[in-house]
C-alpha cells in the first residue's frame, strides 16, 4: 500500500485535516506533500494536471488521485472496510445518511461563519472581532442542528468522521470565545482529544 | 413506501432537481411539496424543525427526513439497491469515488459561475451579461475537468447521478451562449434528454 496525502502548507485546511484524521484512524501509513496555496501552486502544473479539481487535499493511492475530502473518506471506507479497519461511517443506514448529510452541509453552507472564523483563527490566532449578523445567523443554525444531533461523546455511538467535521465547525466558535452551549463544547473538546486529531494539531507546533 | 420530496416553489434548485431525477430513475413514486424560498419559508417552523439544516430539497421517507442531495442519493442507493432498482452510483470502486468527488466539487466550488449563471438563467431567462473574470476562471476549470472525464454519453458507462449534476453545471454555460467544446455540449444536451430530466423540466411549463 502506498498513500500520499497532499495538504496545504499551513496545515490549515479543515478538509485536509478530515482526510488526515481518516487515514490515521484507518491505521494506513502515508507520506505528506505540502502545497503553498497562497502562492497558487495548486492552480498550476503539475498539481492541476494531477488533481482533477485543482483543490487540496488530494489522496494519491497507487496512482489513483482523488480530491474532495468526503469522497476520499467514502473511498477509504470501501477500500479498507470494517471490521479489519476502523469504520469512518456508521453502519446503520439512517445514521450513515445523517453523517453524510452533516458532511455535505458543513462543506457547502455557513460560509460567512467559515470566513469570519477561519481555521487560522482556530489553529493559530484567535480573533476578537465580533461576528457579523450574517455569520451569527450561521452560528445559530449550526448550534441548533448540533443540539439536535449531539447527545454524548460521539454522534452515532462509535466515532465517525462526521464527528471530527462537526467538532471542527464548533471549534470555530469555541476557540474564538463565541458562546456555545456547554454540552456542545464538551463534545467538541472531547473530539479534539482523539489521538488522530492531536497528531494533526502537532503539525502546527514550532519545531 | 411513502416518499415526499420538498422542493423550491420555482423548481429552480439544481439540488432539488438532482433528488427528483434520482427518485424518478429509481422508479419510486413520490409526492411533491413546494417551499417558497424567497419568502423564507424554509427558515421558519415547521420546516426548520422538520429539516435539520433548513435547506431544500428534503426527502421524507416514512418519517425519516434527510436534506443534502448527495446524501439523499446515497441513501436511496443503499435502501433501494441495484439490480432491482436503477443504480445511482457506479459499482466499481474508483468510478464510485470519481462520481462522489464530482458531486462534492460541484456543490462546494465554482461559486461565481453558479451566481452569474444561476439556474433561473438556465430554466427561464438566459442572460447576455458576460462572465466576470472570476466566473470565467471557474468556467475554464469546469471545462478542463469535464474534458478529462467525458468520453461518451455517460461518464462511467452506465448513467449515474453524477451525469445529471455535471450536465446541469455545463448547461449554465450552454444555455447562456458561453463557449463550450462540442463534445461536452453533446454530452450535456444528451443528458438533458433523459425522461427523468424532461419530467423535471415539465414543471417549468406554464399550465
Ligand atoms: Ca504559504
Ligand atoms: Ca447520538
Ligand atoms: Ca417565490
Ligand atoms: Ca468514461
Amino acid at each position: 500500500m502506498s498513500f500520499k496525502l497532499v495538504v496545504d502548507s499551513l496545515f490549515a485546511s479543515p478538509y485536509a485535516m478530515s482526510v488526515y484524521v481518516a487515514l490515521t484512524e484507518k491505521g494506513l501509513p502515508f507520506s505528506l506533500e505540502t502545497m503553498d496555496l497562497e502562492a497558487g501552486a495548486h492552480r498550476r502544473a503539475p498539481y492541476r494536471e494531477l488533481a482533477l479539481t485543482g483543490r487540496v487535499p488530494a489522496l494519491v493511492h497507487e496512482g489513483f488521485v482523488l480530491t474532495e475530502s468526503s469522497a476520499v473518506a467514502e473511498y477509504l471506507d470501501e477500500a479498507f472496510p470494517a471490521p479489519q479497519y476502523t469504520a469512518l461511517y456508521p453502519q446503520e443506514i439512517h445514521a450513515r445518511a445523517r453523517a453524510r448529510q452533516l458532511q455535505a452541509w458543513l462543506r457547502s453552507d455557513l460560509m460567512p461563519l467559515r470566513v469570519e472564523r477561519n481555521t487560522e483563527s482556530v489553529f493559530f490566532r484567535p480573533t476578537s472581532v465580533p461576528l457579523s449578523a450574517e455569520a451569527q445567523a450561521c452560528a445559530d443554525r449550526l448550534i441548533a442542528a448540533a443540539e439536535r444531533l449531539v447527545d454524548g461523546a460521539n454522534l452515532f455511538g462509535r466515532w465517525s468522521i462526521a464527528d471530527t467535521d462537526l467538532a471542527m465547525m464548533l471549534q470555530r466558535l469555541i476557540v474564538n470565545g463565541d458562546p456555545v452551549p456547554p454540552r456542545l463544547r464538551d463534545y467538541a473538546v472531547g473530539q479534539w482529544q482523539r489521538p488522530s486529531v492531536q497528531r494533526w494539531l502537532a503539525h502546527h507546533e514550532p519545531n
